[in-house]
């Protein structure tokens, strides 16, 4: 690495880049552009992997590119305009960005940012060009932070200040899986003590909603997993009752229905599955039942369902980002961390160095771990 | 018709009859037995026709049997057990009732009333028989109502006592669907002031969802119809823009969207078409839009939407009966009609004698009414 004490000049440095779908990540030296107005360039601290990662690594169009978006850094530099950041401060990275002037930041019961939202093309914002080029050819980004790589440039709307106590190699769980898990449960479903619950996939986001919902005191928190080695993890989370559909002899939702007395007061699809959200639907219970949609769906992408379970009562919500404004809201959740009030440590199962990142890959996919948290050289 | 004026007897009276899918009901003398306990023997005064008999009518496999759902009507007799009705009150009948002891109807949150809700196959509650006969062989009942005979029996749980003073011949009307479009605004969508929806289907339901939005004070309406006769009608009850997807160039949503800055924060399907429930969701906003979906399909059941449309922060959620619970809301309606602060006359486009209820059905069928009033003779 290189990097001019003036002006922010390109910086030389080491990348885990992405070739072709599903490939193994090759390290490489890539060049880091200085960041353009309203952008700031950040030292990567720890990146952690998230399943969305994998689902666009497997399947999107656009390489070579740095995925990665669940990060923690520390700012290097900052382009002209940007007065939130100056150099050294801690930061966490976000997918979703907060302009704070668009009609949903300033909407209040919204954050679904109108100019920083997901609309992207591994590209940056400003210009629609990429901040990384080796050898003078583009390396795309990926949901607007690509952490994959010692530094990244974000739009400066795109990266959240946060106190430089918290320790950068846990709180980067903040950035995208423990926050939106927690978020579905807090902000979109909003649950009530005494109600239950059931969480279809019991991986990061599905473990996180548990949390939260056994933090608003839920008396019933039923795990839907088809992996029996969750069961314990999940115990600590708040899990009471554990099922594996593989195990059932009859439909999953007949028997959650059974074991809660007519259906849950909340139902999460938390695995990606469109046929899920279905199931997840006939789970909870008529009249108030409610369904949070958090997956992305890796294959069929259509939610099917018969008109009757509507007219029952029910209701279907999607969750993105737990409805968190990540500038306003993502502060007050590492205090509450710093103040031990919810857990983050207990997702980390693995902590690789930089260049095992392919077997973070390898672990996520084969369902051994929650999450891998990579640590960038210092 | 004759009746003993002690013990409550059999009845002998006219009921219009379906006796087979589609077919012109046919008058016929039918036999009404007494009242079982817990139930209640109505003379109806006046049934207005609902979009839903006719779908039943011209798809259920339940035959002979009598439909009608919305009706009001004065006590003939009760049965044992029955202390809430005494010979004379004037009721609503409802099709969904309300028990007032099982969890839904404890729960202050749900009008999805266990034991006397939906599911019913042309019976009654207590015994799974009819209260009709000819011959000596049933006729089906409908809804928990069949109010297109004279006299009619009722679970006592399904009719809802109401002012004497309060015109019979118009409230029928707040039965079923008036009530379940303003609830639908009110207390499904909970309409706030300023903002905008869409409305699909501008018959009865979808005028009265406009009442309520009206009421509540929405800046937009705009209403969604392939019959530009609707229009004049809609303005009377706060349409704002009329959209008739056959003169438009684009699809519907795009044009929704284009017109309300992005989306609409509500919509409401009150067709009874899925495909249209997708274009409902897909013409409101991000964040925070919400779909209502009212309508009971007449062909495909199945609701399909992309995963993203509830990524961005879309909700669909159900209205079985506007949320109401009708004993304890209906009488609050009837007040609010009795004050003129709703409207209902407006909804009456025809008033027919009870001998003429097949031309309601070509009349709805056509397009060619709101509601018709049916009158039963004195």
């Amino acid at each position: 690495m290189s990097s001019s004490n003036e002006q922010p000049n390109f910086i030389t440095c080491k990348a885990m880049v992405a070739w072709e779908a599903g490939k193994d990540l090759v390290m490489e030296e890539v060049e880091v552009s200085p960041p353009e107005p309203h952008e700031i360039r950040v030292k990567v601290v720890c990146t952690s992997l998230c399943r969305t990662d994998i689902t666009a690594w497997e399947s999107q169009a656009i390489f070579p590119r740095i995925f990665g978006h669940e990060a923690s850094g520390i700012v290097e530099s900052v382009g002209k305009g940007v007065t939130e950041f100056v150099e050294g401060d801690h930061v966490l990275t976000v997918f979703t960005g907060e302009c704070r002037t668009c009609k949903h930041c300033e909407s209040g019961k919204s954050n679904m940012c109108q100019v920083l939202g997901l609309e992207r093309r591994g590209v940056m914002h400003s210009d629609q060009r990429t901040r990384f080029s080796i050898k003078g050819k583009p390396v795309y980004h990926y949901c607007a932070v690509s952490s994959f790589s010692e530094y990244t440039v974000v739009h400066s709307g795109c990266a959240v200040k946060v106190s430089p106590q918290a320790p950068l190699e846990k709180i980067c769980l903040l950035s995208c899986g423990v926050a939106a898990g927690l978020g579905a449960a807090w902000n979109v479903a909003d649950i009530s003590e005494g109600s239950t619950l059931a969480i279809f996939g019991l991986g990061t986001v599905g473990l996180a909603v548990a949390q939260g919902a056994k933090l608003r005191g839920a008396s019933q928190i039923i795990g839907v997993d088809i992996n029996p080695e969750k069961y314990e993890k999940a115990k600590a989370f708040g899990v009471t009752d554990f099922l594996n559909p593989n195990d059932c002899k009859e439909p999953i939702q007949q028997v959650i229905k059974r074991i809660s007395g007519g259906g849950t007061d909340y139902s999460f699809e938390c695995i990606g599955d469109t046929g899920m959200v279905t199931t997840a639907l006939q789970s909870c219970c008529d009249g108030w039942g409610l369904t949070v949609t958090l997956g992305v769906p890796k294959v069929k992408p259509e939610i099917t369902s018969h008109y009757s379970t509507f007219l029952s009562g029910k209701t279907l919500k999607g969750s993105l980002f737990g409805g968190w404004k990540p500038k306003s809201d993502l502060p007050s959740l590492v205090n509450k961390y710093m103040n031990q009030e919810i857990q983050i440590d207990e997702f980390i199962t693995h902590n690789l160095p930089f260049e095992d990142i392919n077997k973070a890959f390898s672990l996520m996919r084969e369902g051994k771990c929650l999450r891998c948290v990579v640590h960038m050289p210092n």
